[in-house]
């Protein structure tokens, strides 16, 4: 294996202990084991488990940055593309519930630990309000932007919480459709208002 | 100190301890080390971290008992006692800035952990749950009140995560507002829905 390939399945590997364990319960030694490689060659890459979260939050970054591209692709229209992301929930609804949301669960867990790495953790939530406050400025909520990319990902957040609580699988469909229900409002209210300027 | 004193003091730091650091991360002798006293006088109120997690779990039920019983007796009216719930948020803003919401983020690293303690933990958001739907049975929405009990849960712990994430009071207070705005939503639909039945 190439010393890039063996960087990125340590990574990878990291990435998904972190989510399924907490980064506090996860040792450096409990990644090194479940990667397989000798301990010289992980140290090569790694010398502790804080430059391994830093990887793996870019790794997540650059993930999701490719996630929201897709979603550009795949819908023309701004409101298609924040459904896409609504509908996140469902199609990761299974790690969901077992494991929470991987970025909500991070950067609570790093605000605990008062860890240094908490601020970047919150850009993976800055990339999906950056993204999502575009996508309303194009549905021509230029000015409200910011705030309702934000009330959109608190919702989902909140979402996510109480399925991993309650594991109601009904519950998470009904949120789902709340939020495409306030987003169709949000473009209609915008149609509405826009007529007059 | 009363052998029931010592109890509870040992409870109430490992209550803070688990808030603030998270749970995995304090560890039985960090608890130990906190409330100052001998190891044996320790080991006579507990034998293991698992069995203070069951004791702080009682504790906080019992605390948030204690809250809805207040909020009862200060407001007569269901919206009222609502929207108390809701104000938690500002009351305990300071907190959940720094470390979030108490029970969403024991609950999720619980979960994580695949701790067996964990459907107690859930208790704590069945406690709220329950309280909240015989709110909303009592505004007139029965059919309704368990899922607008969730759905406000939802949001709240939705802010509470956004806000432990970007520290933004002014995200917090709308957050806020939009929830007292969407109660008063809930209240009236139902006042004019009750009068043909």
């Amino acid at each position: 294996m190439t010393q890039r390939a063996t960087r990125e399945m340590i990574v990878a590997t990291a990435d998904d202990l972190f989510y399924r364990r907490g980064f506090d319960h996860t040792s450096f030694a409990d990644i090194a084991t479940a990667v397989g490689i000798s301990r010289g060659n992980f140290y090569h890459h790694f010398k502790s488990k804080d430059d391994i979260l830093e990887a793996v939050i870019m790794k997540r970054l650059a993930d999701r940055a490719g996630m929201t591209a897709r979603w550009e692709r795949q819908a023309p229209d701004p409101a298609g593309r924040i459904e896409s992301f609504i509908h996140l929930l469902l199609v990761n609804g299974e790690k969901i519930r077992e494991h929470g949301c991987p970025i909500g669960t991070l950067t609570s867990e790093l605000a605990k630990l008062a860890h240094p790495a908490q601020p970047d953790a919150v850009r993976l939530f800055t990339l999906f309000r950056e993204w999502l406050a575009i996508q309303f400025s194009a549905l021509g909520q230029v000015e409200k932007a910011d705030q309702l990319a934000l009330e959109l990902l608190s919702r989902s957040q909140g979402a996510a919480t109480l399925y991993n609580a309650f594991q109601d699988r009904d519950f998470l469909e009904r949120e789902v459709a709340a939020m495409k229900f306030w987003l169709r409002d949000v473009a209609t209210t915008e149609a509405a208002h826009s007529t007059p300027q």
